[in-house]
Parts: C-alpha cells; structure tokens; sequence
C-alpha cells in the first residue's frame, strides 16, 4: 500500500487518519469465476519490502513455494506522489511488464483511475493491468485458490477448521495494531491520535497474554493470522515507535511479543524477506508530512532479532504436516547489508 | 535556552547544527566587580521546566538552598518565534518583573537586542534588565559566588579540588551529549545527523564505563557534572529519543546509565524538579520544523524512573559533608498530573 494514499478526513474524530480501503476487487480463482483463473507464468504480484500490506503477501508467496508459479516485482522504497515506482530495476523499468510506474498498470485496468496506487497488486502479464489489489484477498486466494501449484511440503495457512477464529482475530489485529499504527502516527490532532495510542497498546496485551502460553496466534501451527501480525510487529521498533509516536514501549520491552516476533523472524520465509533499509527510507522519506527532514534514523540496533526466544519450549508445529521452505530464490534475496541501516 | 533561536547553518559539514552561544556575560559576583552584586531579593532567575540548559540553574538553586535569595519565575513550555512567555502566570505577566515575554527583559539590556532570548537568565529585578544568560557560568557562580546565602548544608557542587575534571568531562559531555543530541535532532543532511549520533552513542558507551564502578562522574559526591548529565538523561527516552531521532537504544537500554539517572532523580533536588509534560510539549510543539502536527507523544511509560537503581552499593557520599535538601519551596511543586505525560 502507498500510505500516502490514504486520506485524513472528518470522523467523528477531529484529526482521524482514515484508510481508502476502496480495492479493485476481482478475484483470481482456480475456476476463474471473476474471469481470472489462476495460471502459472501469468500474473506478477507487484510488492515493495517496505510496506507490511505487501510483505504478507512476499511471505506466503514464499512459504507456500509459489515462486515458479507467480513472479514477483519489487518496488523502490521511496517515490513522489505518483506512488511506486521500479527504479531498482535497469532503465527504472520492470523487466516483465515494461512499465516504470505501477500507477500505469492501474491506468490499464481502469483508465482515469483515480484512487489508490497501492501494493500488493496482482498484474496481469497480457495485458499490463492491476486484477486486484485486495490485499487480504491476495494471501487467502494465494493460500486457497493456487493449491495446484504449492509446492510440495507446503504448510496450509488458512486451515478451514480455523478460518473463523483466524478472521475473528485478524478484524481485531488489523483494527488495532495494522492499521491502528497509522492512525496513531497519521493524526493529525490530539486525541485522534490517543484514542489510536490506546487501542493499539491495549490489543498488544491483549496479543501479549494470549500468545504466553501459546506459540502461534491460532491452533498450533503458523496461519495467516501470524503472517498478519508479524509484518506490523517487525516495523514496529524501527519505524512506528518513533515516526508513528507508538512509544509507550519498544517491542524489544513486551516480553512475549518481543520473542514470538523473534520466533518467527527466524522461521525461513519470514525474516528472510525483510529488509529494514526498504522499510526506514520509505517511512522517514515518504511522509515528508511527518519527517519534513527527511532523515533517516540510524537505530535502532537490530542484532537482537537473531537471539533466542525460547519460543519452542510451548510446542506448537510451525509448518503442521508440512516443512519449512527451502532457500529463497534465485536473484530475492535480501541485500545483506540492508540489515544494518 | 530557546533551541529555536539556534541557528542550522553551514560548518564544513552540510546541514550540520551550530549553536549560538554569544550570551550576555556579565557576571553576578560576590565584589561585585561587573556591577552585579550578590544581594539577596536582586534577581530573579528566569527558566522553563521544559529546557535541559535552565534546568541546571533549577537543580543548583534548590540543592544550595538558594531559593529564599533568589526568586525563580517559570516560563510556560511553549511558546511562537518571539520566545519564552509567562502564560502560566495569572493575566500572562511574571508578579515580580511585570512583562508578558521575556523578551522584553533583553530588551531592556540591550535595545535592539538581535540574538537568542534564552533561559536559564538572571534578570535585576530593579531595572528588569537580563545580566546574563550564560548557562555554564550561572550554576558555577550559584556555586562559588552566592555561597553567603547558601542552606545551612549546602553540597560543594563545584569542589576547588576537582575543578578542572568536572569542566574536562563537561566539556565531553557538552560537545557528545548535551549539544549532541541537538545536533542529531536539528541536523537538515544526512551525513552532520549521522555524525552526532555516532558521537552521542560512543560517549554514553564511554559514560557506562566510566559509571560502572563509581556512583558520580567526578570525585565521591555529585557535582555539577552530574547536574549537566542528568539534565539530558531525563529527557532521553521521553524526546531525545525519538524526537530527535537518538535511537540506537533507549536510556532505559543502557543499563549503567539508567541506574545512574534513576539515582539522581530519585535524590532530593533532582526528579523533584522535573515536570515531563513540560519537557513533552516544549519539544513537540514548539519544533514544527521536525514534528509539523504538533502531535505530543502519550509515551513513554515513565514510571521506571522510580524503580530501585542499586547504585548506594557502590558508596559515595551524595551530598558530601552536606546533607540533602529540605521539601520543595511554597509554590514550586511540579504537579503531581505533569509525570503521567
């Protein structure tokens, strides 16, 4: 998602940071009900690594091993006002879709397209154009609907006999914690911005206590709901903590969060997939309406994401039936020295 | 001091901080060799509880028992470009200098008076005329100068002895850590931001060390060096932090320093001083050009400052030969509420 996007506007709550949740919709479908079947080689799903909308998406791609199947772009950190572009790539351009900004494949799909120009965004390859931008759609359609070409060992992360209580608990993640961090640090008065300071603290020991003696949020493997929870949790000390005002405490201080954050961070396809650089520059140089600046922070010190959490003494299998992902992907890898700044 | 007033400018290093310290020098002195006298119901010293430079003058004034000598008017926390104001007073004027903006007291110092309208200042309650605003020289005459009127008990503060390695370290101090994290906060480029976290960062390394096995700074006892510390510590975690983007770690992190700085503001004299809502709001407010919603942070949770801190098993003699100071004078509580934000 391009958080730029999202308007501030009146409700009720002077000051209130409102997200534009108004998606392109369609669905890729194993029956291509919507006109979109699910078909290897086809799409490219359009991320950037800084963006947690687009990181759940960077991370079910890999644990289910979708890889062959779906290719991925990867955005620059940092754009204007005419959202993403891929100037990582030679010539500014996406070697696959031959465009240079992802707003032209929205133009493609809708022409005068006026609303968000956002990742995730799944393109269709033919003809250049967005087919969805729903980010909650894309992990569970990735998760259900291209089962076909999972690879093999590949966990299941919406199990159905979990889906309502992994909604149940993702309504409240994304209320208080996923977007709740943006409309602490996008309010633009006072207590906007507490009522969101408060809500999300208080989801945290509400996570806090439920994840004590628990190892995942739902059942006792890794779901959806943990991908969800994760791409907050690991921004949350390097950007939301300082940029976004959520300081009543850094995660490194609540305890049973600071080591279910870390237990999954080492879990192949987790931690492997972000990159701190991507995510600092593009918080602290794009909303220049918050860090006029524009300066980087250079803390915090991020080696204790690689301590130990003690996490596996609660049991819990993190892949179910299944095994951890191989390694990533030829030419995906993160920059290793993307850690450090 | 008004860090508004300071100016960013060009020092070899691109958008780099430099701060103006051309004070008005005059020293109030026992003989009185500059025309300022110490005489008891003189002066008034001008502060605001908010800046770490005026609170020196506020701890030095209540350790040495100064306050029946030497009368203290506080400045509200925020404040426009013309600078500090008395708006917590009844109708906005101070009741001893009978001016609205401190500015006016410079005025009548010097007409036309150009450069930084600062505090901690030492004002002539006759004329109403600033004397001097030379922060480093006001504690150290409070100190050496006023001793007449100081408490029965009173600590030496700035013990003949140990002169020179409390200005030595200072001077560290100063340069790495009091105008340090202003260097990192104010900084306009990249690079000059860098280079002052990396020197505030490797000089509170150097501190913990040197902390580790003694209980102050300089000799057995506190002095003014720890005053000087103490007055950025306190801030650390509630705006340097992130404010000022001083954020390899939290004070709270730094496990030496942080029971350093819990032992002194558990100390009569010193946490007794602090009011953290004025310290929240100055910064955040008053510094539109780095936190342009004027947003105050309701973090973070301060009630740490008094948890034990252990440092008496390391001896030293707090107050020396002295003893501690007495309650706080008639009406210059900080209010209980100013802890909780």
């Amino acid at each position: 998602m391009s958080a730029e996007k999202a308007e501030t506007t009146q409700n009720g709550e002077r000051g209130a940071f409102v997200r534009d949740t108004r998606y392109l919709d369609a669905r890729i479908t194993a029956d291509g009900r919507d006109g979109w079947p699910v078909e290897p080689g086809r799409y490219r799903l359009v991320v950037s690594r800084a963006c947690p909308w687009a990181s759940r998406a960077v991370i079910v791609r890999r644990l289910l091993g979708l890889e062959p199947a779906l290719s991925m772009a990867v955005a620059g950190p940092t754009h204007d006002e005419r959202s993403w572009t891929f100037d990582l790539d030679p010539g500014g351009v996406d070697p696959v879709l031959g465009i240079e900004r992802l707003a032209e494949a929205y133009e493609k799909a809708e022409p005068g397209y006026d609303r968000g120009v956002t990742v995730p965004a799944m393109v269709d390859i033919p003809s250049g154009a967005v087919v969805t931008n729903d980010y909650p759609r894309i992990t569970v359609d990735l998760e259900t609907e291209w089962t076909a070409y999972h690879r093999d060992g590949a966990p299941d992360l919406y199990p159905e006999a979990h889906r309502e209580e992994i909604e149940e608990v993702g309504e409240l993640v994304y209320r208080d914690v996923n977007n709740g961090v943006y409309q602490a640090g996008f309010a633009t008065g006072q207590s906007a911005y507490e009522a969101a300071y408060q809500r999300l603290f208080a989801r945290l020991d509400w996570l806090g206590e439920r994840l004590a003696d628990r190892r995942y949020l739902v059942g006792d493997t890794i779901t959806e709901a943990d991908v969800r929870l994760f791409t907050t949790l690991v921004r949350f000390d390097a950007v939301y903590h300082g940029h976004f005002k959520c300081n009543r405490a850094k995660l490194t201080e609540l305890p049973v969060l600071w080591a279910y954050a870390r237990d999954l961070f080492q879990t192949p396809g987790f931690g492997d997939t972000v990159d701190f650089a991507h995510i600092k520059r593009h918080y602290y140089v794009v909303h220049s309406s918050i860090n006029p600046t524009g300066i980087v922070p250079a803390g915090p010190d991020l080696t204790g994401w690689l301590t130990p959490h003690g996490r596996e003494a609660l049991g819990g299998r993190p892949f179910g039936d299944g095994t951890p992902p191989g390694p990533t992907a030829p030419g995906e890898a993160v920059p290793a020295e993307h850690w450090v700044r």
